[in-house]
């Protein structure tokens, strides 16, 4: 297994790109800034970083507003995010009640969390892991019921799956069967999330490489939090693991107040640079990503942002990986 | 090869450790602060990293105390480090000069800088790599000339391995060419740094491997800077080439002022926390390492430190390699 331009990555790569950057600043950092971005901002933000070159972005969070009201212009982002060309629109939906709302607005792809942790799961959205599984075979059911041509696509993220600030351990068996229950409830893909900072390098290469096995081409995407800096160092072991899309937020938006300097997702920008640099087209283009930081604090004045890129400039001689 | 407590890392362990965090702050770190750390905080500061457990400490540089004043108790700081217990004291030297101050001092371990960059050569030390390959050489022959027992290891950096960021690319097969003619000036290892922030961790695997097959055990360690945000993700790929021994700093200091938030060197306690929960057994004691940060602003008031795992804490249920 190589790090680098692996014949895995060139079989799975997505014809001119090799790795799939998600974009997910729009949610999971919206979502964590207790303000409100506009839902023009917001549009804007998008639409740059569209223009950027990034392919995916999940752009908000069908959940009741009165819950996370950051996220109650869903329904309007969403209809002008699939207006853009050559985007794959995602939003996060928790239950078939969200799932409704999504699919009025014709999003591209739901995203449901089911978390890995008991315990979790109950806190965050009073649900018995068992119960988030039967939310995705509902909303399966739903999504299949639509017209052809409407039928989003539905991923998985299998929360809290390298450990849990709430229980602590996260027994890897239990993953796996979450994993293949998810995958017997319709969904298409599963990825796993380290929402808490808890993953180390090795344990991502062991769980995402046994998720491949277990799964298949079903298994998904990578989404690392960098609560303990350990965000890219994870973020190669899944590459070697032949994990070939990673959610990543611009400027680390969703910082933990508690924890300053402890962002909550992997920059955007730095990782970007990383994979260019060695050799794995993203299709983004590094100083129109860095351009777009301005519309977060056009949207949101004041908010810290994160990352190494925008405060050194890229390396003398710097190329692209289709240079 | 494996992520993790790979066969290679069991037969390179150090007995009771997988791999050594060699800590560069009282160098690498207080020579790029401006201010002095007076003398007894340097010593105090250094017992304290040692009792946390770390086994190779670099405290200090025999360059002109004219051009680094910081530096210029290193005669004083190593007479006190020598004697701490289970400790290999190192110290930089950039020429023969500096090499009979390291000798009369009673140093364990001589680290010599010879840069790969033509141009970072000159402007850094005003001689070509050519000329530092030939100090190298006097040195190994003064250290023959010491008594048993007085010999000092001779330990040779690699500067700008990875890139240079006056003369940009960096030809790998003169990085190679170097290491070789080093090896026959009598270095006992030769390391690769990454001076300016250069490296990936596809070319970071592909060069460490390559230094393996040039020179086999005297390939030595990696010295990543953390600028762009890449170091632990380069140190995961170095770890995949089979590299044992890392250079990283207590709170990374050494961070460029231009530059906030990029900081010089890879976070000491934050190397330690990802390769004990790799498995990876360090020797070092984390509250004791962390508790350590305080000597730092006791000598250098007001000083910015890094790193994040000192804003978060361990997490639930975190266990050491050797639990």
């Amino acid at each position: 297994m190589t790090i680098g331009v692996s014949d895995e990555h060139k079989l799975m790569s997505n014809g001119d790109i090799d790795v799939t950057v998600s974009e997910v600043g729009p949610r999971d950092g919206l979502q964590s800034v207790k303000r409100t971005m506009p839902t023009a901002l917001k549009i804007r933000w998008i639409t740059a970083l569209a223009e950027a070159g990034l392919r995916e972005i999940e752009v908000g969070s069908f959940v009741p507003p009165k819950l996370l009201p950051q996220m109650a212009d869903a329904e309007d982002v969403v209809r002008a995010a699939v207006k853009i060309p050559n985007l794959n629109v995602i939003a996060l939906v928790p239950n078939l009640k969200g799932a409704e709302r999504a699919l009025a607005s014709g999003v591209h792809t739901i995203t449901m969390p089911v978390s890995a942790s008991r315990e979790h799961s109950m806190a965050n959205i009073r649900m018995t892991p068992e119960q988030a599984v039967e939310q995705v075979r509902q909303v399966r059911q739903l999504c299949d019921r639509q017209p052809a041509g409407k039928r989003p696509r539905l991923d998985v993220g299998l929360s809290t799956a390298f450990g849990c600030s709430i229980q602590g351990d996260v027994p890897e068996d239990f993953v796996f069967e979450l994993a293949r229950k998810v995958v017997d409830g319709g969904a298409d893909s599963v990825g796993l999330s380290d929402t808490a900072g808890y993953a180390n390098p090795a344990q991502v290469k062991r769980i995402f490489k046994r998720l491949r096995s277990e799964i298949g081409s079903k298994a998904g995407a990578a989404h690392f939090h960098n609560t303990r800096g350990q965000g890219l160092a994870n973020l190669v072991a899944a590459l070697e693991a032949g994990v070939t899309t990673f959610d990543a937020s611009q400027a680390g938006l969703g910082g933990c107040p508690y924890a300053p300097g402890a962002t909550g997702n992997i920059v955007t920008e730095d990782l970007v640079f990383m994979l260019e640099s060695m050799g794995l087209r993203t299709g983004v283009d590094l100083e129109r990503l860095l351009a777009a930081r301005s519309l977060i604090l056009e949207g949101l004045p004041g908010e810290p942002l994160y990352g190494y890129l925008q405060e050194v400039g890229l390396p003398k001689g710097f190329r692209y990986a289709n240079a």
